[in-house]
């Protein structure tokens, strides 16, 4: 489907987004007027614009509080209408935005409605313009999109149509079934838009927290699926009233908003028959199977002897430096991590190489999501492993059997580990992402792994709230946590400093591995007394078992499903290991936890000067 | 009455909390559990820090989801219990607040709830503990203050009394009246927050966005006058769940915190017949009438030749320069304004100079809301203007018949001006402010001065939304406006700049007054044709006044009350002039034109490289 963003959902002026919007890969954009009427261009200037970013002018937006009013406003609403459709030749327009009248109705009547409606549409004739009729949430008397239905089949005009927005359908919790009744020619014009589940009214909901489609919690799929289901064939645009967009480059944002529109369209490909006559409607994208297996880790790191001996206290072995290149090889069990040395920047997880059947389908699904590949090439006789960036800068990398052989460069041999497979297993993988990137690695990690989300959860720091996301494969064999870093990660010189992420590690005999790694020189991180007192009214922990577990820096929860233990190793410049040991069905990851943790965190690095 | 505050409303960890309190001069503290559970220091230590700093320890809190369960799981919850009394005996403290249960409670039995209160009671007065029960808004069974008043009745304990906090009886719009018929010793403990109306669920509402008493919209001061009349006498305390007080510097927050509550306490005097037996348990702060003239303006400038001209050309006088000091008074009818020469640091209003009848009182009462008195010596046969710091650094001085001679040191004759008063009249000043001083510095000012708050609005830029807040004398002869700098601004380097604020100038002779200054040089902000398109299909203005407006950079708006004509200068390195003229009984400030202004500024800031 032709692809289109409203200019509102960016932030710049109407030229600095038009030119974001065309970098992106839009076909279109709608003109939200407010930001025509503060621009320095003339409409023939906007139009010259468009025509050669290759950018349609898709719908003129918003014209409001049109109907539902005495004759004598009617009248002078219609003079100002007029002029709108003057200025829209100007720019070379024929769709405008008419929203239900939520400001100056006072006339309930639909015979009255329709009949302004009709003869709106009768003024949009003669000026080879169509009018896209949309109830909003909060409309005065037209408030769902069956009631401006009806009243744009009662008016009866060829140059009358609907406007389906997802927000005013789906933040009232309305049924979008009935959408396939309606015929796809007669809904002129479709803006996609999710949002995150506040319980806010719904304008000021709408207004500050749209976020794109796959970000937030309504069923924009189930709703683009019944779209298309109607026959409607695009454009499919965005509208997305966001006070974070408002603050970020128009660049990210553009891109961020393409790459929710293809991956709602593949999505609702999913939900349609395979013969279904409209599903080649929708764009598609590479498919592959849901990714189960991280293959290995990249860690960069300025310290790349310190974190050797790190991981070699919690039972990594050294398996042999790359062949050319200064990258080493570490394993534990099935768990590889490649550390990267270079010559600045601290420790951080630097790509995660995922195993595909197919590394081209991969990395075409990745690109069709936006993400440039990796340039990184190799000799002739060394193992190319192709691979993305990711919206925050992470490198995405697709092992298949093509690929496999990658260890044997670093000398390994094929069965390298002697230890049971099962003794470490890479549980989850914790990754900071700024504000300004935070939704969109989100939407691009799950859509790219094919990955799950979970509740959004917020952990209180020192620093502020923590916002954290984590997404699970289908089967489990995949946890990633985002984090979004607070706004003041600063070390006591006000200089920014790299908000750690980590690694955790599963193992099924914590304690005795705690021990081995502390008598070789690990630190964990000290978790206080008043937590193994807490713990013990909490739990009914006895003493002795407290004492043993603030030694060896163990946490712990309990619930309906099992225990879990675990612990932290100091923080190496922006990266930590986590050992976890679940009993039961225990599934969760420690809630509570990780406030404690931060704020653990928070008093060791002051006390050692870092932050 | 003593003042507290609860830990979970500052940043940092809990022994920087402590010392933010202490600084800013609170009685005590509640001791949010969580923070003191990622403490490093023992019970004993918290205690003893306590004492050092001269803080109580008031409240430990909370104890959730203790009643309303089955035996088994009362019998476990009284051992939790247990273990926290023992805990608080460590501390020293006698007071834990258990909230209404909203998550465990399966029992809405108002007698085995009562019961189980009682048992509850009689195991805390083993420890000579007593028990606050709150009804939290969203409690599962118990979610209303005088329900829980009829349980703590019915359980007849007298280690068992409520606690009353604002948000959870407001944030319900239940009413508070009753709060008198509770005998004030059984009210056991008090917090107050206020929030603003944002239309949310109870729940985060009430975890992310309460603010300081004053700085929301509830009715907090009716709040207090009711409790005082019940016979409360403190400690009076803040519980403030709020997301960006927790990435605040803790120092700040609690001053703001402190002054809130003087705030409330005075303002609830004001409701008290002076002859109430109560009153006098509220502390009481210097009273002054409200304020109505701002005497002369303060501007810092370090391009003092360039400002000069500007006030030139709208009109301003030069009276002279200051006997002694590089400082310039500019003058036109009775609005004066002072020019201090700085070496750097760009254009801003430094100091706002208002007339009181007596200065001491004024400056007694900007104390007391937490301001520092500025050190600004004079020579002994100099006038000298006393005056504070608010807490975003503007200066506030208070001129009154003693100091009113001032503008006698830069010449200025008494008859100065010779222009009728009416001709010039300062209409309002925008400041802006940074997020974290924001709420503070509304407060402050609105308490210091006794102005009256509208509501507050968001305005879109090019950077983002601006949040504004605009205070008004009770007779309309001081307007104020406050606006939020958004996050991103800094200019094409990234580096921050000065967000402009503005002095607006009310003249009677717009269109004249505009065309002799462009004559003599002034560069008014351009406006672009769009707007004056815009302008015509809306007010159907016509052709020939659009075009002179679009000439002179005028704006426009009408409403029921009159007209609106409005003009903007180019900024000088943080400030700029409106020009405004107010027809018929007109009031707003042009809602929508912001945007216009701030789109332009944009555009004409980026033209000349000044971002």
């Amino acid at each position: 489907m032709k692809t289109s963003i409203a200019t509102v959902c960016l932030s710049g002026t109407l030229e600095e987004k038009m030119r974001a919007c065309a970098r992106a890969g839009f076909d279109g954009i709608e003109i939200f007027e407010p930001d025509l009427i503060v621009s320095p261009s003339s409409p023939a200037e906007i139009k010259a614009l468009a025509d050669r970013l290759d950018l349609t002018l898709d719908l003129y937006q918003p014209f409001r509080d049109l109907e539902g009013v005495p004759e004598e406003l009617f009248t002078s609403n219609l003079a100002r209408l007029e002029a709108k459709f003057q200025l829209m030749q100007e720019l070379g327009m024929d769709l405008i935005l008419v929203p239900s009248n939520a400001g100056t109705a006072t006339i309930a009547d639909d015979t009255i409605i329709a009949d302004q409606l009709r003869r709106a549409a009768e003024l949009a004739q003669q000026y080879n313009v169509r009018i896209a009729y949309e109830a909003l949430a909060w409309g005065r008397f037209v408030n769902t999109y069956w009631h401006s239905w009806q009243l744009v089949t009662e008016a009866n005009h060829p140059n009358l149509g609907i406007c389906l927005d997802s927000f005013h359908i789906l933040s009232r919790r309305d049924d979008p079934s009935r959408i396939t009744e309606i015929p796809g020619e007669k809904i002129f014009f479709v803006q996609l838009a999710d949002a995150p589940d506040l319980g806010m009214d719904v304008l000021p909901w709408s207004r500050h927290h749209r976020v794109f489609p796959g970000e937030g919690s309504f069923d924009t799929v189930a709703f683009m699926t019944r779209l298309t289901e109607a026959g409607y064939a695009g454009p499919l645009s965005l509208e997305i009233f966001n006070d974070v967009f408002r603050e970020t480059d128009p660049g990210i944002t553009a891109a961020d908003g393409l790459r929710s529109l293809r991956w709602v369209q593949q999505s609702a490909r999913g939900q349609l028959p395979e013969n279904s006559a409209q599903r080649d409607t929708l764009t598609a994208m590479p498919k592959i199977d849901p990714v189960e297996t991280i293959d290995h880790l990249e860690v960069s790191t300025d310290s790349p002897d310190e974190l050797g001996a790190l991981l070699g206290t919690l039972g990594f072995r050294f398996v042999g430096q790359h062949r050319r290149k200064s990258a080493q090889l570490f394993e534990a069990a099935n768990v590889k991590i490649v550390v990267s040395p270079m010559a600045s920047g601290g420790t951080y997880i630097a790509s995660v190489a995922v195993q595909v059947s197919d590394s081209r389908d991969a990395v075409s699904r990745a690109e069709a999501l936006g993400a440039p590949r990796i340039s990184r090439p190799v000799t002739a006789d060394e193992v190319r492993i192709p691979g993305v960036y990711g919206p925050g800068g992470m490198q995405f990398f697709f092992v298949d059997e093509r690929s496999s052989g990658w260890p044997t460069e670093f000398g390994a041999t094929v069965a390298a580990s002697s230890a049971p497979a099962h003794t470490v297993v890479l549980d989850h993988i914790n990754v900071p992402e700024a504000r300004d990137h935070f939704g969109a690695s989100v939407l691009f990690t799950l859509a790219t792994l094919r990955l799950e989300p979970l509740d959004a959860q917020s952990v209180a720091s020192p620093r502020g709230l923590v916002h954290s996301q984590a997404l699970e494969s289908p089967s489990g064999g995949i946890r990633w946590i985002f984090n979004q870093v607070p706004k003041m990660y600063t070390n006591r010189a006000g200089e920014p400093v790299r908000y750690p992420g980590h690694i955790a590690l599963a193992v099924n005999d914590l304690e005795e591995r705690a021990q081995a790694a502390i008598e070789t020189g690990l630190t964990v991180l000290p978790i206080p007394s008043n937590y193994y007192a807490d713990l013990q009214a909490r739990f009914g922990i006895d003493e002795a078992t407290a004492t043993r577990w603030q030694d060896l820096g163990i946490l712990y929860d309990r619930n309906d499903d099992g225990e879990f233990l675990h612990l932290y190793t100091e923080t190496l410049g922006g990266l930590f290991i986590e050992l976890v040991q679940r009993r039961g069905a225990y599934q969760d990851y420690g809630p509570g936890n990780a406030a404690v943790r931060l704020a653990a965190q928070e008093l060791h690095e002051q006390q050692h000067r870092l932050l």
